[in-house]
């Protein structure tokens, strides 16, 4: 087990407000199968982090928690690799953004850009609420409490790492001990996967997702509605590749680079028309998913497994924060019985 | 024990950065000791409130917590009477405080007068901590977490009792059942007692304060180096009673009232001299402070007995606080293991 405690600590995960989806599979998930092995990573369900803009609907939530957790493990998070645990049932995470709250002034909060963005997106601007203000702040606090060196991110969170070694700083240099390590961001190396209709956004809501148990006629339906190349009328004309979501979706899950390569000289000097992309894109999909499907499917069948395995990843990091928590308080001089 | 339960539940405390004074024995102290027959009462020693704005400090709230506590016994603080507990020892009150953050916005937290006063007092500007801001909701937290429908406040104060009862009713809106009561305000009769030097904040910094444990010999070098009226030169000059120390701190330590009343008449007419009523006070401030110094003498050689009360109030007041959590997480649709 000593192996197992020198390799580096990832910490990562997301908000329960919704059943996974291609785009997750692509830029995160797929990751975390391969890192499992090479690193200790804790995959955190951030369900207190959602309730910060969920506040109305935290059925919502507390419904995808099982969710999300049937997703990672049918993608092939193994439970005795990855640590799967729920942000809500962390207690030590509450005290460390607490203690943090005073190392971070409100100016700094709001010039931070991710949160700048978010409350532009979400359309609160002042009716912000305080929670999600400080939220960068819980991040910091979820990934120092596990003591994460990476931070599995896209660009547009590198803020936070930023915000979180800055907490890192001042809450060491107050104790007088690099008690909390700082962190690295592990860039993903894939862009964000469109929808299906080629919007930028992939969303539930907006309906252009392919969820991990899509049936082989979802497939097919989000296929054949695909966006492609408007101006490639006729096969035999020269068609355009780039953002053409067809060949977006081929580059992310076709295993055989080269014969992508060229499908797509192919189409842009001429000749291939946009049904036997789609035909080669859908069964791609179709043995991809599969086998998610059938997993998933087979644990939903099992709710008791997977209720054991995120208690016991929950007991399991309860622990480890609740240790970093300890020697926070003690290095900040804070009583204790 | 039925009967117990039933009595109003009042929340109090201080925030443990230094010994207490006279002004407190005035403010809230005496009040406390009068209400613990009739009310069930917490004493919270608010170590985590007190980082907010020492955090680069806090050893100094440490050590305090321990002075405070001697302070309440000291006065006749009954710990079979009233619970006194240790706020950092709490988690529950984190959690709520991360929930109800999610309630309040942070344009309402900086229309709050009492953040708006104390941010300018403490020239904080826009480097403002973020747990500052917030801490309006961490008093929410705490009072709620208690269930306490009485809280004893200052005037100035009375924005905070607004802003909980707005967050008890958006959660128990949103839980769609009265979970957390609203509270009152109890105001204290007493106006605020000026430091001995005449100036209105009494502080230790300023050197104006007269601590609970002072001798005989700083009662005395209290009370002469105390303001009274400036005009007032030769005993037979009538003498001005208003903005006059000795007689303010006569109002509120002497017990007979109708003599001090015929004093103030004395000296308003002239013919009454600044020693005599000086005099007078010093012997009622030595009566009084006498055996709250010998009892907080005799405590102070019994640390493991403070440190009982602090410990077993503080595990009671873990379980109360933790039951209303899990109330609220429950109303809230939280996953609970």
């Amino acid at each position: 087990m000593n192996q197992a405690v020198e390799r580096p600590i990832i910490l990562t995960g997301d908000r329960p407000t919704g059943q996974l989806h291609l785009g997750h599979f692509a830029g995160s998930l797929r990751t975390r199968v391969g890192l499992q092995d090479s690193h200790q990573q804790y995959l955190l369900l951030a369900d207190t982090q959602a309730l910060t803009d969920n506040a109305d609907n935290p059925e919502k939530v507390q419904r995808n928690i099982i969710e999300v957790a049937l997703d990672y493990l049918a993608v092939g998070i193994d439970p005795n690799k990855t640590t799967i645990c729920i942000q809500s049932c962390l207690p030590a995470l509450f005290e460390l953004t607490s203690y943090y709250m005073n190392f971070v002034t409100v100016a700094r909060l709001e010039r931070n850009p991710t949160i700048k963005s978010e409350i532009q997106m979400r359309g609160f601007e002042r009716d912000i609420p305080a929670g999600f203000l400080c939220y960068p702040v819980s991040q910091a606090a979820d990934i120092t409490a596990f003591k994460a060196t990476i931070v599995p991110v896209g660009e547009d969170q590198i803020p936070m790492i930023e915000q979180t070694n800055e907490v890192v700083r001042r809450v060491n240099r107050q104790i007088g001990q690099n008690i909390l390590p700082e962190c690295q961001a592990l860039l993903s190396n894939v862009g964000r996967l469109p929808g299906f209709d080629g919007k930028a956004k992939m969303s539930k809501s907006l309906g252009n997702t392919i969820v991990l148990n899509a049936t082989d006629k979802d497939i097919k339906k989000a296929v054949n509605a695909m966006y492609t190349d408007p101006n490639h009328l006729r096969i035999e004309d020269p068609g355009q590749v780039e953002g053409n979501v067809v060949f977006t979706y081929l580059d992310a899950f076709d295993p055989n680079k080269e014969e992508v390569a060229e499908l797509k000289a192919h189409y842009r000097r001429g000749g291939l028309g946009d049904g036997t992309v789609k035909k080669r894109l859908e069964a791609v999909l179709k043995e991809l998913i599969e086998p998610i499907r059938e997993r998933r499917n087979e644990l939903a069948q099992d709710p008791t497994y997977v209720m054991d395995v995120l208690r016991d990843g929950t007991d399991k990091c309860r622990q480890i924060t609740q240790q970093t928590l300890d020697e926070v308080k003690a290095g900040l001089g804070l009583f204790r019985f």
